[in-house]
């Protein structure tokens, strides 16, 4: 298995270029007679899809999925499952700037390190564009998950910039507002500070970074392979793999450094865990919790302000970038996020049942408590 | 292959319980004619062991690393390398109230849901001492790592609770100073700091969190694998594998989410990168520049002070625990993160060489510029 | 990965059905700089295409190929190449009867068991039609090999039913004959009496089996990884993954059971191995001779004479097949053991120059000899 | 995943050298709760045992198996199960012969030319002495499948050069006497002749292949992966995995070549299938019938009659084997193939539960009919 492939048992397998003819895939091992149509997969795509709002890239794309194979008579079959997007914005613009300079922040010079060369066309294969058939591949997962498991994975914007916008238990919180604003805040309050701030940052022609919070309910304790797969440092190969990535946390993340082991355990009751600190996980297994990661995403590297940086020929210049681009990245990443998640925890979900079907836990489940 | 090995060219997979006969692993891949011996590895060993200083557990082991195979007059043969560790200090102790109750904190809840039973001596195979045979292993990849590339992996504790230690660019910082103090920590004048906090916290009967800094010097340009197993998301998934850690960063890290375009990108010259927020890696892949991770490290659960929890029975109960244990896990995580750091590297290279062993890139290296 | 991917450093991964919208699959992990264009593939996949004699079914496709990623201004770029081949002949067929029984000797009835349900149109994934994506994806390796290593893959009809056509040591043995008629025969004067016995055994509405020899020369030594990943055992597994295939051997092999060691050993001299009973292959590693291996076809068991089986409903009852199919599927099986055969070399290439790139071997390779 | 493992679910991997301190593996994926002791291993592995009668190598180990984890009360945990067995008869023999040639037939030249140099002493990695951990790994598989699906796996010789023994449809065959003499041999009144054979086959100094078939009976239809990871296909890997097999058959094997398509399909009726051309696997996957599958093993390279070769040097020399051989590799070749089959099985009846677990078949199965 090389680098374009993620999971063992639902194996999901990427190729593909922002400027190709296409860009597709692979999901390799759904189990059968699960009701399965392009629609379902549309609905998260359509979620992050640019050039919805004057607040990401106004390249357009239908990003319309088709199934190829996999699917017989409404449903999955268990063999693999063929996706496919065309790529329809494939603009002739003049790429001979971008061929000949490495843009700093960018792919651009380690690509043409490893490989010789690349395909400079819009970023090639390091281009955000590829996600979108990791959207379509997390729906798959994602309707995997809720029908054998009854699994729920979910996303919003935690941070954008400087601006914390809400948590799960803050008031003000409410998840179905996420997918009713372009920033995918779950606090319609926050809104005119978002707007504000990014009107603003994208007049300066500056980018920021942003932090999406993720969140599964009803994962089945058990899930997670000890001692190098766990579930939460699957999850942490999953995140940090999505383009600008930087950080991952579980539960208290970096903030149990800080914490006292009274503070931080999460002591259980006949009702409940009393908090979730874990974030779901303990010993690299689900404990019945929410799952909760939350994950740091760069600034966009293109920009319009110029920087410094070296030609092919090794000599200096400078670099302006022109055109559409998202001054905040982060913005449409929680889709993204999210189907990452949801391909690991339905991987994760079949490699239990095959090692563990027959297991009788010593006693029923802990309630989940405080999630 | 299952969750007990991890790289695909350099594999290492391993074995055994805290309190079995013994605990081991098989590194798998290893080029061969490298000059390998087990003291290469016991240094590392000796790092981790604890029962060292009063801040760490007092449990005593030997922890000598014995190479059962695919070494041949001193060099490696490029068969496979089978690593055991002996264990000793299994103290006939009862375990008769761990055997009955779910610790806060700990594994025991998750291996019982999972498996229906669990070893739980010790924590079983969800101990701390499994780490030693991933040091181990992680010696082995430092020697792969010096002889074909010259890279140089090392790491210091970086925060101690509240406590930040140091930092690469500040004054005070000195590599030389790690090795020589209980803590890793890079600073000599913080030690007198460090050693009463600790000494407060023992005595409190509590237990901290804490973060460490690894870093991999000379690594080529070109390393990782777009787009799942990028170099970072590989470094994330292996970091993560590690007992207690709640957070992975890459560079700028969490701080990336504040920072905007113009001051996140690393601009270029010809005389290198005018910084690195990339911690080294662009698209996943390495640039030439130092990769910089940081993880985070939860408070120890094994604590004196007692907790609720429930019983294999369901019904309430409290837990208190006695005996050695460490009540800064971090404290001694800085040769473990080291030695996972440095497999996913060496598993790197190797997986490069295959693909890319023609390719001449366009230039060459950026000199590195700030590390 | 799941059962669709072949390869760990050269992985092929495949999907699509007979009667969907198209096959297609993913070639991860192929070096960057290769020239590659489609027209490279189209000609293996032109010699398995159906329909060019009266020897094999009447189904027509096209079956022309689209790369889709991965090629950039006509050379590899080291990104996965994304593969396409649309269904055209989707003729409009009433399936009732092959979904309502099992036909013997087919998959249906293990696909049932296995998956609950399946994909009847045309034998769905189980249909030999999946095979042309493999002639494609074994192209990209054969251009690799060629480029890499200099090694050529190609291959022959050796046995149609009762009748052995030719051997590469007899008399009338000629490559250049086997593309030049539809049974890929290497002796032309063989032709009449292969045309005689199809025409009859078409005649009669029964089937018959063959064998098919894959030669690959130029194997560099060194190729292949013990103890289980031997490159003959990947040739099996690559080999017995054909439809149909029931056998597979390399070098003498059944006939090594009755050899001596004294017949069989072969015996080395300066100028180079004199004869061939491994096959190219010693203790799983390549020795630089010609890599020799043989697959056993099974019969058709599409035939027009009626046969016995049950139907979904468990009862009795009987099968004929109407309509179009090979009468030996060995026939057209020579594209397809070469592309596996291609396949197997590329990937233990990649596989050898990741762990050993460095290695001086002790003396310059020994001659191979009679191949 | 290198070389040295097997199986995706159930993995097993191996290490250790001829003559080095210990050979060993890990299997992991094991399902937990499963009853298992060393006793469980040492009966194949002392069927294995070289020493045991005078057609055998007068190579004398215990071959006495520890296992290290994964077992906790007599059951396994689902940890990975560490096993260790010591090379006892470590001869302190002249090996400057052997160092300074190539044996014809041996991995020799092949390791030498892969890895720059190699382990001369026995053979090093490629002596058969390394598949006494397989047996051991392969009677956990055994535990496995008895108890998760009550599969049988044995075999036994079913040719000694020349000599067909049986067959289990032949009158005379009875199981139980396989394991009362030293052949494997199934039937009691063949055993004159085998021992004449031998003897004479001794005394002349040369060596003899031999065949060996393997049989699983009770195997669950559903087993197997399309479209590479065919049951047939991973069992003919894992067969030709197999020190010094040169090929590997299923059900008719290369019979089927000259089968007509009405003899070779296995019809089918209520009460079960009329034949097993297939060999119990058909489009890869299991019928519920048995899994039957034979394997050809070459002469012993090592004999007393001298052959030609070259040393290091690359000039022409002679080279002859003395001490301890076995004449024909084959004899003991049973449980090793028992081994290798039943690790194939067990790993993908774990695969087919990870991704099948709630799938309902059509109908019941159909009864196995004619093994």
């Amino acid at each position: 298995m090389s680098g374009n492939s993620i999971g063992r048992s639902f194996v999901f397998t990427s190729f593909g270029e922002s400027h190709g003819p296409a860009i597709g895939g692979v999901v390799d091992g759904c189990p059968p007679g699960l009701a399965l149509a392009e629609a379902d997969l549309q609905h998260d795509l359509d979620r992050r899809r640019p050039g919805q709002s004057r607040h990401t890239t106004q390249r357009r794309e239908a990003d319309a999925v088709r199934i190829l194979s996999g699917v017989f008579e409404g449903r999955t079959t268990g063999a693999p499952i063929g996706l496919l997007i065309e790529n329809q914005d494939q603009r002739s613009k003049d790429y001979s700037e971008i061929a000949a300079k490495f843009r700093p922040g960018h792919a651009d010079y380690t690509y043409a390190m490893k490989y010789g060369f690349r395909d400079y066309r819009g970023g090639g294969r390091s281009s955000a564009r590829e996600t979108a058939v990791r959207v379509a591949a997390g729906g798959i997962a994602k309707v995997c998950l809720r029908a054998l498991a009854g699994v729920r994975v979910r996303g919003f914007l935690s941070r954008l910039g400087p601006i914390a916008t809400s948590a799960p238990d803050a008031a003000g919180f409410d998840w179905a507002q996420v997918d009713q604003n372009p920033f995918f805040c779950p606090d319609a309050s926050r809104l005119p500070e978002l707007e504000d701030y990014m009107d603003a940052l994208r007049k300066s022609g500056d980018s920021v970074g942003a932090e999406v919070t993720v969140i599964a309910e009803g994962v089945p304790p058990g899930l997670g392979e000890p001692v190098f797969d766990r579930l939460d440092a699957d999850i942490a190969h999953a995140l940090m793999g999505i383009n600008a990535v930087k950080g991952v946390e579980i539960g208290a993340g970096f903030g149990a450094v800080a914490q006292k082991g009274t503070e931080h355990r999460d002591e259980i009751t006949p009702d409940g865990f009393l908090s979730n600190s874990a974030g779901g996980v303990l010993g690299g297994i689900s404990t019945g919790q929410h799952v909760v990661a939350r994950l740091a995403l760069k600034p966009t590297s293109s920009i319009r302000l110029p920087g410094r940086t070296v030609g092919l020929d090794g000599a200096a210049t400078e670099v302006v970038t022109k055109g559409r681009h998202d001054p905040c990245v982060g913005i449409r990443a929680t889709p993204i996020a999210e189907a990452m998640l949801a391909i690991v925890l339905a991987d994760h979900l079949l490699r239990h049942r095959g090692q563990n079907t027959h297991v009788t836990p010593p006693l029923a489940p802990i309630p989940s408590g405080r999630g």
